[in-house]
């Protein structure tokens, strides 16, 4: 049998145009966490791009071989060889690689909270493509290279609109009076395995809002289905100049269990006072 | 030495977020054609991902290995393997891979001219990516999807404000009140390299222009470095319902023949009158 991590031929449209998906999935001790998210996003992206999907026999296997441990499960499924430029062909055959990768979750960052930033990049908007988890990332890639400050654990992106919309490898939650909001992402962004089980689990609702209004949020979080949630304590500009604070409390203790208990990760103790 | 087309490991960057850039170039007889327009564009995109270019001492060599006859040589370069997810490493070290495709140009287009489409994709607007041949392609890969009739030779594509940008894999350009004009490229599209020295060497404007106002066009075309040019002589809608006709004309012959010129290919004789 082939295995997972062969490298891809020149000619692979993955490599070629990005014309793939892929999913990261938490494993712990062969175990998967979120692997039905992750599946039904995989399989709306192959509906949605006419990419072959493989059977869920062949892929439900494959998280139990990661061996004892926290590991990232990588899968990148790609729309395979063949076509006249960029017309793929009329049927095929899509190719499968996977990794497994060693991983330890942020504890600090899950304990302390994050400063984040803004990006000055804005996300295109491109609704066909919007909520996949496709391979074509050059937008997170350029959002990502405008800060290498190790204290700024990830950066807000906006689109062309103006809307908030993620960061760049995680989703953005937030309370506002008193309500769980997070953006809408039918235009752009990544449609997260971990946001999507908080929606199913919680009255969250998805909104569209502008980056003025964070000053608003009585608390902000990051997320995905690998580290978790880390609560952001401090929000800077696109230049590293500090916006708005936010002291963790109990609020956010509780958002971030919800996805503690949802990733098999330790259920976090109320925040100490003063 | 490393073959050109040894494959990509799965942690390489054009693998993993289509963090890379393309060239295609027309080679005849180990000669290659606009070179130094392919390298100026390689090196801007190289430049603005913040890819480590490759020398010219590297790069000049490879087209000369192609062989008698016409070929197509692809050059692939990505940003390589490493970094934290999104954010590459500190200093990457690029990775180049090419093919040598061979090549036939389709003559009967060139003579009699193409049919061509509108797209329903919108392509999305992001300037920090446009003008460049990178590797994130899912929207022209999305746009082809769009029809599979032979007779169809292309798809035109408007960005999301409703502006003519390009076709799936060939720039646009027509002739309006006598005067030749181009798309403008600035926030989306591939600044082709035959586009760049047609600009160069005709009297050619960049503009922005909606899909309502091709009926005003005495003459549209369609081109690319490696096919030369195509006239359109007639456009559809979306649903393959047709817009408008265009007749041939010498109008067509002179433009396609400083195309023929600059790609070596034989100079078009003047339309036959019926």
């Amino acid at each position: 049998m082939l295995n997972g991590d062969t490298p891809l031929p020149l000619d692979d449209r993955g490599v070629t145009y990005g014309d793939g998906l892929f999913e990261t999935v938490l494993v712990r001790d062969g175990q998967p966490y979120l692997w039905d998210y992750h599946m039904v996003r995989l399989l709306a992206g192959c509906q949605r791009l006419g990419i072959p999907a493989p059977a869920r026999d062949e892929l439900d296997p494959l998280p139990g071989r990661a061996g004892p441990g926290l590991h990232v499960f990588k899968l990148i499924l790609t729309r395979g060889s063949g076509g006249r430029g960029y017309l793929p062909p009329a049927s095929p055959e899509s190719r499968l690689r996977w990794q497994y990768l060693p991983f330890a979750a942020n504890e600090q960052r899950w304990r302390e909270g994050v400063r984040v930033r803004h990006c000055a990049l804005r996300l295109s908007i491109q609704p066909m493509l919007a909520g996949l988890k496709h391979l074509n990332r050059l937008e997170n890639v350029l959002a990502r290279r405008e800060w290498s400050d190790p204290q700024t654990a990830e950066g807000l992106l906006c689109d062309h609109e103006g809307h908030l919309v993620e960061a760049t490898c995680m989703n953005i939650f937030w309370r506002r009076r008193g309500v769980l909001e997070t953006p809408r992402l039918e235009r752009c962004g990544v449609a997260g395995t971990l946001r999507q089980a908080l929606l199913e689990q919680l009255p969250m609702f998805e909104v569209d809002v502008g980056p003025g209004h964070l000053d608003e949020m009585e608390a902000l979080w990051l997320g995905n289905s690998i580290q978790g949630i880390w609560p952001v304590t401090r929000l800077d500009n696109d230049e590293g100049k500090p916006l708005v604070e936010w002291k963790l409390t109990d609020v956010h203790r509780e958002f971030q269990n919800v996805a503690q208990r949802l990733l098999g990760y330790p259920e976090l103790p109320k925040v100490e006072k003063p």
